[in-house]
Order: C-alpha cells, then sequence, then structure tokens
C-alpha cells in the first residue's frame, strides 16, 4: 500500500505527531527566567566555540592548541547544556547528572589551558600537567560521591575542597605559579592573573551551590540553576576569551 | 520479537507518523507571506554565515575576527528563526521570548563590531567595548521587563530608549566616534558611518514595534513580524556584508 | 517508572514508530522517475556545495568569494531540495512555494556572480550590482504574484519577463556586458560569455513553465518538474563549474 | 495546558515513542553479516570522506582537486548507504533505486577522476573528459532500463555493457590511455595503471550482478549484498586512497 | 484540513510524543555509572575528534596524515559509542556486535598509525603496512566468530591471540621494530615505545574480556562494560594524544 494514499486518509492523524520540538519551543513561557537563562547560555557556547575554532586561524602556530582547547570546553558544555535545556523545559527538572558529566570533561580542560599557556611561552615540566589533572579529579569525584550518597556528605564536601586548594596551591604558589611569575610577558602573566582569579572567585559557586543545596537544608533549584548558568559564562567563555585575548596579542607582536 | 516481522504487519500504522517535517512543509501556504518570509530570512542567515565564515580565508589577519563576529550574528539569528519558523508555521504565534533571546546575544556582538573596527585601524581602549555592551543590556532588559509585565511599560519603554541613546551617543559624538574620526581611512570611515545609521534608523524598527504593539493599542502580529524580519536582513545580513566589504578592500590594498 | 522496564511491555508499540525516514525510503519507487530525479539533484547539489566550498583553497583571495557564491547559490537550493523531495515522496505535490522561496535567494546570488567576476577583473562600479538585483526581483515578484494569484496571470508575466529582459539587456549590451568586452582575458571573456547563455537560454524554462502551467491549459506537473530539475542542474551547478573552471585557471595563471 | 503537567501524566505513554533509531540499533543481529556489512561500509565512507577532505591541507594546489572529488565520492555513497543500511535493517530488503541513484551520481565523479589526474600533469583536451562522462550515461542507463523493466533485460545488458567498453577503450588505448604512457611520471603512471585496473576489474562486479540477478535465474540477494558492498571498498574508497598516495608523494617531491 | 487548526484540539494528543531523546534524557540515574561512562567516552571521544582535526593546521604536511588517522578512530568510536549509549540507556544491553564493527575499522587504523610515524621520518616498505593489516584483521575475525558461535569458542580465542602475537612480533621485533630502533629520533622513538606499549597492556582488556565473558563461565556484563569503556580512553584518545605530541614537537623542531 502507498504511502501517498495512506496520506489522503491519514493526514490528520498524522498532524499529532506535530514536532515535539515545536511543541517544546512554543512551551518556554516569557517568565521562565531559568530555562530562559539555559537558552541563553546554551546558544552562547555555540557561537563561542565557533569563535575558537574561527580563530586559531589568526594565531601562531603554539597559540592554536590553547584556542581549540577553549572551543572544546564550550563544545562540551553545549551539548550538556541543550540535554539540560530540553529537560528543564519539558520537565523542571535539572538532574545534577549531566552537570558532572560536563564538568568531568570540561574542569581538567580548563587546568589544561594554564600548561598550555606556559607551555607557549617556555619550557615547562610535565608534572604541572600531572598534578593540576589529579587535583582536579580529586575535586570532581569527591564532590559526586558526596552528592550522589556514595560518601557522607560531609565528607564528599572535604575532600572536593581539597582537590580545589591543591589546584589553587599549585597555580599560585607551585612550580606553574613560578614559571609565570619569572617567565611571562607582561601582557601574559596579566592574563594567567585573570585566569587564576576566575579559578578562585568564579568556581566558589560550586561548593556554595553544593553546601547549600546538601548541607545547609536545600536551596532553591530555580535560583541555583540561574546562578550556575551564569557562573559558567564567566567560567568558560570569558576564561577563553581572556586566552583568545592574550594569543592574539602575542601573535601581533611578532 | 524482531522488528522486521512486526514491520510487515504495522507498515500501515507506521505510516501514521509520517515526518512531522514533511506535514509541516505542505503546510506552508503560498499566501502565508509572512511564514514565506520567515523562511526567506531563515535560509539568508545560514547563507551569510558561510558566506562569513567562509570569507575570513580572504582577509588579513586583524579582519578575520570582524568576519567570524558577523558570522555569529547570523549563526546565532538563523537557529532562533528556525525556531520562530517552525513555531509560526505550526501554531500562527510568535513569541516575542524568543526574539528577546535572540537579540541579547546578537547585539551584543554587533556592538563589539564597532570596538572590533576601531581595533583593526588603531589602538583603542577597552573603556569602549564596555560602555557599549552596558548600553546595550540597559536597552534590552529594560525593554523585556517592559515588555514581560514586570515592570511599568512605559517606563520599560523610557529606559529602553536611554541605552539606545548613549550606544548612539558614543558612537557619533563619543569615545568612539571620536577614533574613527579622526584614524579611520577614507574607506573604513564611510564603513563605519554606514553602519552607525543602521544602528539609528535600522533599529528605530523595534521601539516602534514596541510602541505600536504595548503602547498605542496592539498592533497587527502579521505585519510586526514582516517587519520585523525584514529589519533583520538590514541590521545582521547588510551590517555584516558592508565590514565584509571594507574587511576586503583593506586587506587587498595591502 | 524506569523506562527500561516499561520498554519489555512496550517494545512492540514502539515498532510502531519506526523512523518515518525508513518508512519513506522504502517508498521510493523504481519507476517514480520525477522523485529520482528529486533524488539525484538533491545529492548532487549537495555534492557540488562541498565541492566549491573546499575548492576555494585552490584559488587566489580575490576568486575565493566568487567560489563561495557558487556553493551558496547550491546550498540554499539543496536544502528546498530535500524538502521538495520528501514533500514530492510522500504526498505527490510540489508547493511551488518552495520553488519561489529557493529562487528569492539563488537567483540574486546568480546575479552577483557577474558582477564579482567583472570586480576580480578589473574596477566596477556598485551600478552594476543594484541594477543586476533589482531587475531579478521585479523578474521574481512579478512571477509570483501572477502564479499565486494576486495579479492577473498575463501581467504578472509581462512584469516578469522585463525584468528578465532588463537583465539579459545589463549583461550582454549593458556597463557589465562593455567591462567584460574591454577588460577581460579571453579565459574570463570566455566563462563570462557562455554564463550569459546559460542566463538566456537556461533560464528560458522557468518562464515557459509559467507560461505552460498558468496561460495554455495547464502542464503535466510530472514532466514539468523533472524540467525544472533538470533546468537547475545547468543553472545552479553548471553555472557554478564554469566559474570554478575560470577561477582555477586564472589563479594557475600567475 | 503547560506541557510540564501533562508530562507527569503521559510519561508512560510517552515513553512508547523511544526513539526509532535506538529499535533499529538494538535490533542489527549478530549473525546478520549483510548488516553488518552495511555499517561497516557505511563507516568506513563516512571516515574514508573525513579523511580525503582534510588531506587536501596537505597537497599542491593542482592536486587539491583530485582529493575533494575523491570524497565527494565517499560523501555521496555514504549518504546512499545509511539509507539503505536502515532500510535493510528494518525491513530486509534493499531497493536497487538507490544503488543506482548513487551509480549515476559517483561514477562519473570518478571517471573525471581520470581527467583531472591528466589535468595536473599536462594539458589535456577536454574531450577526454567528455567522452568518459558519455560513456559511463551510457553504461548506467542502459543498466538502469534494463533492471526497472523499461527495456529487454537482454538490451539493456548490451547497451550497459558497450558504455563501459567504450570507457576501458578511452583510458586503456584511446586519448587518456596515449597521454597517460607519454607525459606521466613513473608514479603517476603506476596509479594511473592500478585505476584502470580497478575500473576493469572492480566494475565487472556490476554486470555480474545484473547477469546473475535478472539473466541467470536470480540471485541470492544477502549475498549480491555483500558483495556489492566489498565491491565498494574497493571501487570507491581504494581507488581514492591510490590518488592520495600519488597526489601526496608528487607534492612531497616539489 | 489546516494543521493550524488541528493543532488547537490535538496540542494534548501532539505532548504525548515528547521528543524521546529528552525521555531518554531524563531517565539516566545518577548512580548508573555505567550509563555515565558511556556518556563520559561518548563525549570525549567528540572532543579529541575535533581536537585531532584542528590540530592538523598546526604539523607540517607529513605529520597532519598522522593526526587525521588519529582524528577518524575517535569519529568512528564516537558514532558507535553514541548507539551503544542510547541502546544501554533504553534497554541495559549493550550488543557486542557494535564494539566489532567500530573494532574492525579503528584498530587497523591505529595499525596504520605505526606504519604512517616511520613513513614520516624515513622510507619504509609497504610490507609494515600490509603485515600489520593482515594481523589485525586475524585478531579481529578469530575473535568475532569465536563470539558469534560461528566457530569454537577456545578456537576463536586461539586464532585472535595468533593474530595479535603477530601484531606485537611486527613492532617489536619485526621490521617496524627495526626501523624504529635504527632511524627515529628520541622525540619519536619514545613515542613509538609508548604506542607499543599500549597495544600491549591496553589491549588486553579485549581478551581477558572474551576470555572471562565466554570462556570462564560468564562475566559481569556492568563491570566488563566500564572496563571496556576506560580501555577506549588509552586505546582511542591516549594513544592519539601521543602521536599529537610527537607531531607537533618534530614540527616545531623545524
Amino acid at each position: 500500500m502507498s504511502i501517498k494514499k495512506l496520506f489522503k486518509f491519514t493526514a490528520p492523524a498524522a498532524a499529532l505527531t506535530l514536532m515535539p520540538a515545536i511543541a517544546q519551543a512554543s512551551n518556554l513561557k516569557s517568565d521562565d527566567f531559568v530555562g530562559i537563562s539555559f537558552w541563553l547560555i546554551s546558544m552562547a557556547l555555540v557561537a563561542s566555540t565557533a569563535f575558537f575554532f574561527l580563530e586559531t586561524q589568526r594565531v601562531e602556530a603554539k597559540w592554536k592548541t590553547s584556542l581549540v582547547v577553549s572551543g572544546l570546553v564550550t563544545l562540551v558544555a553545549a551539548v550538556h547544556y541543550f540535554y539540560m535545556r530540553d529537560v528543564w523545559v519539558a520537565t523542571g527538572d535539572t538532574p545534577t547528572v549531566y552537570r558532572y558529566i560536563d564538568w568531568l570533561i570540561t574542569v581538567p580542560l580548563l587546568m589544561i589551558e594554564f600548561y598550555l599557556i606556559l607551555r607557549a611561552i617556555t619550557n615547562v615540566s610535565g608534572g604541572i600537567f600531572w598534578r593540576l589533572t589529579i587535583g582536579t579529579l580529586v575535586m570532581l569525584i569527591g564532590g559526586y560521591l558526596g552528592e550522589a550518597g556514595y560518601m557522607n556528605v560531609t565528607l564528599g564536601f572535604v575532600i572536593g575542597m581539597v582537590g580545589w586548594a591543591y589546584i589553587l596551591y599549585e597555580i599560585f604558589a607551585g612550580e606553574a605559579g613560578k614559571v609565570a611569575a619569572e617567565k611571562a610577558s607582561p601582557a601574559v602573566a596579566s592574563a594567567y592573573s585573570t585566569m587564576r582569579w576566575i579559578v578562585t572567585i568564579g568556581w566558589a559557586i560550586y561548593p556554595l551551590g553544593y553546601f547549600f543545596g546538601y548541607m545547609a537544608g536545600g536551596a532553591d533549584m530555580e535560583t541555583l540553576n540561574i546562578i550556575y548558568n551564569l557562573a559558567d559564562v564567566l567560567n568558560k567563555i570569558a576564561f577563553g576569551v581572556i586566552i583568545w585575548n592574550v594569543a592574539v596579542s602575542q601573535s601581533e607582536a611578532k
């Protein structure tokens, strides 16, 4: 039986299956600020990814890798935000599991940026790379086990904080911090310093979310999601733009 | 039970789920000029994005960023227009919320173009960048709060107008305007001037839409959508083409 | 309730929603020559787009834009052909509205190719660009209003023909024609001349289709679609290949 | 009515529409060797396309076109194989019509490769291009009309064979063959010769399939599909790799 | 009947077809570590593919091919992991057939990496290429026939092990091993050596999975999948990163 004939009889029924994306799209209310913030950050991440990848054309070979990694961070985040956005608009939930999957990939990549920026200006030991990676994993896995109930909530929090403190030590006072202080040109030193403060201040939102969400009686999920979404604009997009800025200025200086 | 067997019995039923996109596609009437204008602008934005991104190959390093940003504007707009187009064809509504999400990303990017064009010709202070960004956010957030009912309609309108006026001041008579007047070659000055008039005249459609839609008794949504769609051809595509033109001519001059 | 459990009970029902694309794919009959011609031209346009975009790597800066625009033409056409193909296979209709949306974007781009080819060899006035664009819009809008019943069919036809005649005048005997005659190298002149004859002879299919479809008693839609599809191979793909050929030969000559 | 509320009641029903792709994916049996061969060739074609397109970066301008065309062949084939694969897994059929659509685009492109390789080493007449294209169309259209029942099966076969014989004549003993014998460096001559034997031996599978499928009592469709799939690894992927190899070695020689 | 009208009556029903992707996404439990590992590896493979392809910009022509092939491995794996991930989340099964299809394409590509790295530093015989390819196919086809029940389980295992042993012989003590020992610079020799140990130790997980799954009473599928997923991080991503590292350092050395 040809579909052509069937269509005549079944067109009304076929209409029932109106593309779900449409149903969903028409469902974003103009007062759903959480949903709007998910939409905004999703598209901003897509645009950032295109930006970082295309701008690799503009910089010297050794800075290209820094831009590519900035673009990988926003690419991975964009994909997860699209999932989170759709789940939010359809159900009003935002499963924390997607944020952790995102973090397990993007946070080590952000740490690698410190290593790459130093490698672009001088010879650095692989030890910086490994210490930052390990600190990151301690921070994330501690946090996840605490949140998912596999470990005492406070213990998970403490382990996560230790990982974060170790990262901060490395980039401020450890080998990475020393290399930056001794070898970096003013422009690179300034970028490195801003990136460092983003990791200090911008990342503080995550343990605060954990603390208020799991240890201090539960947070308002709507507010928490908006704050997380804004934090990612700083911690992922602005972080990448700082690297882009120094890569362009250093490439033009030659 | 294998799907292969099932298929034999269920093929007629399966046909019921004819791809919704088809149902929808066959539904665009040849007299639905609003729908046609959504289709046209959607595809034109896709083509523009490909154009700006590919043409980065053709210009000098410092002009590449201007073209990339032109492409980001049309990319972000294209995605939102596809959502708006599908919602329109299926339901006859165009939720204003998508236009605002689009504007919150693309309008600051358009402002950055003024900064980038000046940065490509001389050293400019970051102050230009920040003042244009702040003016843009005041303009958009004022407008949104007024439209969405979180603020008195007239107050929202006034705040939005103040933001716009501030932008116009900056690019005509402020630091940006002065840098352009003093440092730009004739070709760059001409492009800068045209871009400035697009922001003055082309953007006037948005407060007019707001005024007639919310303050003067309600507008005809069909007409308003066609006007918004045509305005975006000017404000996004033509704006980018002007930048492309100056980027190519300046790159060839070397 | 977990989807995993649900799946056990509902797998047979789930199978009912077998991907519509499959149902549709298996529905293309080996004797549906119209459907086959839609499939062929759709894929040929996709391949052409990839070809033109990738070949920009191979030519000089000033010829890159010509190839990019050739690729935009085939990109926009490809998207609309996929819609038309799916509508055809599912319903046996081909809404003319998609052909007009496609033409409203691709025909001005084809006209721009004349301008770009002249601009690549010498300084040309923007007047050529604007006159060709206006001629194109007169041709298309006249035709559309006639076909869609907003204007007397004969009047629409006459207006459309006037637009086309004006284009032909410009590229044969007007400023564009003169620039080509005076400034073009033999290779460019030959390409320009072939493009001109495509616009004369290849485009004649569209008014003929209009004439037989609306003024001479109605045409056989099957035949008309095959002819339109073949015409697009000439008017879009072959037209682009001629430009590619001259771009490559001129770039190698340097 | 908000989708959020609806969801609570309809989640079980929504689960019925589990993504068909999943249902289909879980349906590929580990003993369905035909299905496995479709999966393998589909993915191999995708990978080949990425390979040829990316490797254009590595070769001289004049060899880029050869790699782009190799990538177009695998791109077009990949798309059709995805359709054929999904139809096979869902229904156990493989409509011959998709193979012919694929061939009508890819076989002329393969013929163009002979022309491009000669054009990369010397000046060649366009006659080679046109004769190979015409021979290809005679071969394919003859075959299709015979298979689809529009012509006597044997007559279709004979016409197809004449087309193929003409191609073989051109590339072995005709102008193309002579140019290759006289002008090619040893590396190019060796590649040209291998490509020629692929067209002779590798393509023999298609008339054999036709013969056993339509003239000698009908073939086992399962076996025939596996053989066609393996043949395409040789005729499309390996053919392209030979061209890649000579393009790289010639580019490095400079 | 227009879809617009239908929509008013059918919106609640349309909501039933809520995008399956959403239903599926909201179904990933925060304690489904297998599902999480599938998500992680899928996204990590996507990011790796983007990384390797984009980094080709940064290295010398002869190293580009090595990076492209690293990206093909992660591209092909990414596609198959997305299928496996979705099947896992929806049904809790992971059909081994997808792992084998993936291996049949990616494992030969990994072997080709040894050939390409040697070819980048000196002239090597094609024999290395062919011996590694044949060893790989023996290993994979033996394993598959044993697992799928077409051959005695132990015999399949032995044949697979012979193929693997032959590969190890070639890269440690055969022609490939000798070329590496004699011609490679310290950096290349170190990368080659690490790649060799990955093939020795990292690949051991596959025969161990086979042994415990089919010969020693059946393994726990959950554990096995997590181990396979982690192994692929080492065998596909880390393997590629080692090649990237040597390609960058060798390109910069010039």
